[in-house]
């Protein structure tokens, strides 16, 4: 298969190039690195980068920001920015790569382990979270051509413990390489509209 | 208990306002009807919908729109329609009333059925539900003075069945009735990052 996946030079999106690149085609796209530089808040930054893959059988996308800041110091603009970015970015991907996917190609996204168990200062990500996970599952139901969408949701992983361990403790980490396993289900399997939690 | 309900002319509004008015003083405010006029988008509108509550011990929303279309059609900016109005409507309405909420005092959202079980044109409605019963699961634990905070899921309601039987085929509808028990729970009882499904 052709895959592309944007954020794979990420923590996760390494891990799921590392997967998968022994049995496909991977195009790597990313803000600032890979072979494809891709804005995903922005239509045309994302139309430009599908000029460029032509049709492929597989979108992953493995990056999407948020805020984390204390509930008090939240604002309708602090949030704003997740929606746009985490959110409304992986689905103006999925959106845009439905032209762009040979007919029965996937669609996976990233969402993660907040909405379901949340951490101070996450409000914004349990949020986000909580959209990808609901759009994944309406919008399998509405795909043309056979296309599937399922979003992964990690936990915390081992490798990003460095940075993050003080607001998550108590989560038991996984290895970037076993969630990647999650995503090589959602492109190599057949199932669509699934929420794949990987480590928890 | 003094109760704001924004939303509460509206089919689950009323209802909630026939369960609950036996026992409580409740305010209704609505973008057209009700005591007071508020535009859930707005923070200026919001602010001044307070400064006429007064201190309350609850606020119950009832009421959020979302753009239903085919997949296909969606866009960018029809999703964040849905995200700017039930979503962070809801959830600057939430942010707003802390400051306004007695010690002890709850905030109830309402989300809907459409995360858990999709139907064709609700990818809108999907994302935005999903995205308020994260942010209820979070927001809840970072709540200071004991406030509480939950979301209401209900699945469709008997009394629109005239409206949306078509897009809601083979769903058993509830009684708005039994949706408003959901509400009571939320208000009268002590849980807190809860989703109440109701109906289903």
């Amino acid at each position: 298969m052709k895959i592309l996946i944007v954020g794979g030079t990420g923590t996760i999106g390494q891990a799921v190039v590392d997967e998968l690149e022994p049995r496909h085609e991977m195009i790597i796209a990313g803000h600032s690195h890979g072979d494809i530089k891709v804005d995903m808040t922005d239509a045309q930054s994302i139309a430009a980068m599908f000029a460029r893959t032509g049709h492929i059988d597989a979108l992953i996308v493995t990056t999407g920001q948020v805020k984390f800041a204390k509930l008090a110091e939240m604002s309708a603009e602090t949030y704003q920015f997740g929606l746009q970015h985490k959110l409304m970015g992986q689905v103006n991907l999925a959106l845009a790569a439905i032209n762009h996917l040979h007919d029965h190609g996937s669609i996976t996204l990233t969402s993660g382990v907040l909405n379901h168990d949340p951490i101070s200062m996450g409000s914004s990500a349990s949020m986000v979270n909580g959209g990808i996970d609901g759009f994944v599952k309406a919008a399998a139901i509405e795909m043309p051509r056979g296309i599937r969408i399922n979003s992964v949701s990690p936990t915390v992983v081992a490798e990003s413990m460095d940075k993050y361990a003080d607001f998550f403790r108590g989560f038991e980490p996984v290895a970037a390489s076993r969630v990647a396993l999650a995503y090589s289900k959602s492109v190599e399997g057949l199932l669509t509209g699934q929420v794949f939690k990987a480590g928890y």
